[in-house]
């Protein structure tokens, strides 16, 4: 009897590096006087803070709705608390309609590309790009279209202008962005949202790690924009400021038409949020400002002691970006990024992940680059960091 | 400015009839006397059993690993848990590795078809259809080929034989069936099974009802077909029968090879399942088999109410088919299903969603139904139910 068939489409798309990279660790031991540092993964390791805890304890025990299906773009309280903090923070008024709550930021960026783009359509990505954007692309039967960013691991409107066809539906943009931790100045984010109004695409943006953001101020003036409800998309996780990756809470900022399709998307997905899970973000953001503003002081720490690393000479090795999870670092060998990725970890324990897994098959840069997720590893970690990519001789 | 466009397959999709209906509730108010029944949503009211609820604080407060990300596939001892218990009810073993653990049922079907089918493909589903099925469908440009059921609610292989082209990826049935309650006999099934396996498409089986299916023993087969792993993918939801709607946790069951495909749409779409939800759902199948148990014998005894009361006539209504949380009923007018339901809101407080929000546009059968998610009423309510039809006068 023939086997059911599969889409050539998902079956085209990669597997998740994180996966295959843990692969490389599987079996393996790692020597007491040099224990394994790993940099693969962007995710906090500890839990969330007491009170976000606490609420979901109450809520589990003894708030009887916190089991039901919500509303499919999220609770009401939540979805205004967001409304309220954006509207604060990027100074322009954002409404609690114009705001869905996703499953994570990953559903987001699923729902915002869905609405926007069907097989055969294109959506312009910076490469390096976030793995889980180009799998969602290839996924659905849409192409991305690489935009290689310079040696300062930003993309050039100009160039994205030229990638522009009569099937592009939008340019997506990760700022702070994974994976080279690059902060994309207000006034580039500008020239980007100008190109997608004028050509008529939308530009969505996946604010992440926005928490980590290195300048004070806002990050960005998009919702000041005249007309942004026509052209932006703005995501936002949940999962790293408040600690709260095992809940899956995300949120997804758009004008109310493009609600009105997104929603379809949600309901038919994943019907509602983790109402738990909400009940924390909810709580995060109420309560936990201080908490994040620590977490983040110590990640801008770790940064700079990362900085100072490079500043002072890590062998040939250079850092090309760094910021909130993510440095974007160039190795010095003749050797394919993933072969120095591998060797880093049987000679000096240490796993990152290869340029290679953020970019197109057979790019030239990406293969001599790696992804340091340094934000889990505290400053004498970064160090030794530093210490073993100078001894490292493959 | 031009505003970036809209994917016309999701545009094209329609918006979910729950909401549609939960509009028809708007600003209205009902008499004392005759206050809302709402049968329009099949979904639990009250909160998971004690244990549960206990399980879930209990993580959320201490087991830091609750709050991270888990592996993709879901967490390794709630799919073991799930193994187990397949294989002694379907009497055929299910290795952990063949079971994914998904966000709810709906992810689950979505994962499955799209590692079926894209753009252009086809897919049979009896029609009248679970309205997510056919939204999910619409949305990554495939289409739905309708296989229209007879007056018993039943499906026919031989009609679905003679639906299937070169574009057919997959059958997808319900059992027991939403909308219309039917209970798909084993052989059915079987024959539906080597229908596919003969064809090379994929039958896949939701059995978000199962715990609420009348007769006893093992509701199917089709894990004791030899080559089942190519052929067939089975869905489950923790949803109702453990009242964990707001929590998201379903199952796929599936081959390997199939998994490997779904495992990237998962990683893509959601990255895990809740991790409390997991523990919730675990809790659930190791302790809670006489709290299902207890429940299905209730909702099979309002079940029995509802068929005496058509046994004994209720007007000209008919009964269609019954079972788990629905009822199938043909009403006797000369107006569309939906001017029925509207008129039944407004003149018996009684809220049912109509048959044409379950079958495709302009069906002549789907005009003449109701679907009533009769397992939220109490024995009671039934009966008031079955008077306010009788009284019913449009």
């Amino acid at each position: 009897m023939p086997a059911a068939p599969f889409n050539p489409a998902l079956a085209g798309a990669a597997a998740s590096p994180i996966m295959t990279a843990q692969g490389w660790l599987r079996g393996r031991t790692f020597p007491d006087d040099r224990p394994l540092i790993n940099l693969s993964q962007a995710a906090p390791l500890g839990p969330p803070p007491l009170a976000l805890r606490e609420a979901m304890a109450r809520a589990a025990l003894s708030e009887g709705a916190a089991h039901l299906y919500g509303p499919v773009p999220g609770d009401d309280a939540l979805r205004a608390e967001i409304a309220s903090r954006w509207s604060a923070l990027y100074a322009a008024p954002v409404d609690a309609a114009e705001v869905a709550v996703t499953s994570g930021c990953n559903e987001g960026f699923a729902a915002a590309i869905l609405s926007l783009a069907g097989a055969g359509d294109e959506v312009i990505l910076p490469n390096p790009w976030y793995f889980n954007h180009k799998m969602w692309l290839d996924m659905i039967g849409a192409k991305a279209v690489p935009l290689s960013v310079g040696e300062d691991c930003l993309p050039d409107p100009a160039a994205a202008r030229a990638l522009i066809t009569p099937r592009t539906r939008a340019i997506a943009l990760v700022t702070p962005n994974n994976p080279t931790g690059a902060e994309y100045p207000p006034a580039l984010l500008d020239a980007f949202f100008d190109l997608a109004a004028e050509a008529g695409l939308a530009l969505v943006v996946d604010e992440t790690y926005r928490d980590y953001l290195g300048p004070e101020g806002p990050p960005h003036r998009l919702f000041q924009h005249h007309g942004w409800r026509d052209t932006l998309i703005q995501l936002y996780s949940f999962s790293k400021a408040y600690r709260l990756t095992g809940h899956r809470v995300g949120a997804l900022v758009a004008g109310p038409a493009r609600q009105g399709q997104i929603e379809k998307f949600l309901d038919t997905v994943t019907i509602c949020p983790s109402r738990i899970g909400q009940i924390a973000a909810l709580e995060g953001l109420r309560t936990q400002s201080a908490f994040v503003a620590a977490q983040a002081a110590e990640f801008l720490a770790r940064r700079q002691v990362l900085e100072a690393e490079f500043a002072h000479g890590v062998g040939a090795w250079r850092l090309l970006g760094a910021g909130a999870y993510f440095a974007w670092v160039a190795h010095p060998f003749e050797m394919a990024a993933e072969d120095v990725a591998k060797e880093l970890v049987t000679r000096q324990s240490l796993l990152a992940l290869p340029g290679t897994m953020f970019a197109p098959p057979g790019d030239a840069a990406a293969g001599r680059t790696l992804r340091l997720a340094f934000a889990n590893v505290d400053r004498d970690g970064i160090r030794e960091t530093a210490r073993r990519l100078r001894m490292f001789a493959p």
